[in-house]
């Protein structure tokens, strides 16, 4: 089911963490700075502070729009602005891509296999992008390498500095707006978001412990962390959590993972029970994969004696019909979430 | 299926507009000011720019609070505040009701159907509220009627000044924000809510149109406005707009609404179109009661020559499981709503 992959070879130079509030300083007219929220009835009944950190109110509804323009607007700062941009993605990166390409002027080209989101290839293309449809990933990722070859820029969803230091922009206004958490919370999928995440708490809130929440049907980092070693799926995990189904961590982003202070796996009903939870607390669209992310804080605070605060990041709001339909088929909303 | 009521021999005097900030004066501490939204995608997909106040947001998931909290405050400044009060409400009226009556210290009780949802009951009891359930809903009003006797007071959805105040600020803080609508749209029940809201265009935006949306299936107030007398239902009507199911107007908030600019009658499939591409496009629970305004917005829309700016008031967030389930049953966010 998993390979272990050799990385002694690989090497490359970790970001520091002022990296993070330099990407802020580039996107910041670009994006929204998205609200904090907390439920005084959550907090009630779990008797800790929980103050969520909403991406569903970014551009393109996920926080992977800081990451695509942040990459963008450090080549162009460098005058290396390319005029074609391609990635392959069946989510929200594709659109964040999109978007990104669209305020600068740059083509952009998105692989997607035909299966995709309708509502996601349509969002794509309303954004401006060429999008090609492959019969399987694996002929997208060729089709991305060719354009790559024929001089297109290729912007990874995660195994990129600029990528993973966009993505960290959110913790850091979290951190910025005055939260003081114990404990901050994110989703792992190739580790981006999270690398991201905890180099803006090593600059704001070094104190604060660092959690990463992931799928058990999709624990390859989780694996990774455990042992020391990244471990690689042979075929594509299958949860709910569909922002979180990456084959494996990159040697980049494993090295800021290795650091975070553990990884919690939730079940894909624990997943599907926190998603209706907050779109009942909070009134937000919450994807599955932003509830991964409470589902992990959720198991910590149960180990917790004293009142804590801990800051939930959640990744989007980006719901496919039938996801909704799988998520709302039970009730979970007459169990309350106690502790 | 309807009977027309004689209202010639039923008096009142009808408020002036300016009751609308009064009554934001009063309630403005206690209340969320809840934001404006805007969809670029639909904006660009109708041609038309379209501003939601989402009420969502707002205390308890709904507008409701505002008007429960603006009669216990306006009793409390003459002298006057109760000490029981109690209501019958499956829905948001009661956990506004609830709410209110425990920030001021003020017992409530509340009689809602067996048959009304787990969630609600749920919500309106964790607010300190008494809550009685009984087997129809003609018992629900027969005890609220022996309560009141007793000297409890009776807080009435949406016959009474203080409630329809209340209401009307919710428009009131769109306008104030800076909204300059050509028209402004809002979903009709007992008619509380619009009436509110026309006052407080009439304060702030004398020049805007003001229109309702009401479900086909339960068009008393439709059906009133057109023939000039108070209609009422039967028995129950049935939608999935749920906060929009009252038997009839009352002679007061008909008073205001015999004076909209038209009434739009909605199908089911039209509200469960817009409630997903409204959760789709503004990221946020929109309970099908919200989505009858849109769908009146978009019919008059489309009758539009020249690009219109209008304002449509979202009444709420809550959605209960099932109505998710029917929600989601099929999907229209592959039909794009064009004009």
């Amino acid at each position: 089911m998993v390979i272990p992959i050799n990385i002694s070879k690989m090497t490359f130079t970790p970001l520091p963490p002022s990296a993070i509030k330099q990407a802020h300083n580039r996107i910041a007219p670009y994006i929204r700075r998205t609200p904090l929220m907390e439920s005084s009835l959550l907090n009630n009944m779990l008797g800790h502070d929980i103050i969520f950190k909403v991406e569903g109110f970014q551009k393109i509804g996920a926080f992977k729009f800081r990451g695509a323009l942040n990459a963008l607007l450090s080549l162009k700062e460098k005058g290396e602005l390319p005029k074609e941009v391609v990635t392959f993605s069946s989510g929200n990166h594709a659109q964040g891509v999109a978007l990104a390409g669209k305020l600068l002027g740059v083509n952009t080209t998105i692989l997607m296999t035909q299966s995709s989101s309708p509502i996601k290839q349509q969002a794509t293309r309303s954004y401006g992008a060429n999008l090609i449809t492959t019969p399987t990933r694996q002929e997208a990722e060729a089709k991305t390498k060719e354009l790559a070859e024929q001089g297109a820029y290729f912007i990874h969803p995660f195994d990129n500095d600029m990528v993973i230091a966009g993505q960290g922009t959110a913790c850091l206004e979290a951190l910025e707006d005055g939260v003081k958490p114990n404990a901050i919370f994110g989703t792992c999928g190739g580790g981006g978001w999270l690398s991201g995440t905890y180099l803006a708490s090593r600059l704001l809130a070094p104190d604060s412990l660092v959690f990463a929440g992931e799928p058990l049907n999709a624990n390859d980092a989780s694996q990774s962390y455990k042992t020391g070693n990244i471990v690689k799926f042979e075929n594509a995990p299958k949860s709910i959590a569909d922002g979180a189904l990456s084959l494996c961590l990159s040697p980049r982003t494993f090295h800021y993972l290795k650091q975070l202070n553990g990884f919690y796996e939730v079940t894909e009903e624990e997943i599907i029970y926190w998603t209706q939870w907050l779109s009942h607390l909070l009134k937000t669209t919450v994807e599955p994969s932003s509830a991964v992310a409470m589902a992990a804080a959720h198991k910590w605070l149960k180990t917790q004696k004293t009142r804590q605060r801990v800051l939930v990041m959640l990744s989007g709001g980006n719901v496919a019909p039938e996801t909704y339909r799988m998520v709302w088929e039970n009730n979970y909303l007459d169990r309350l979430p106690g502790i």
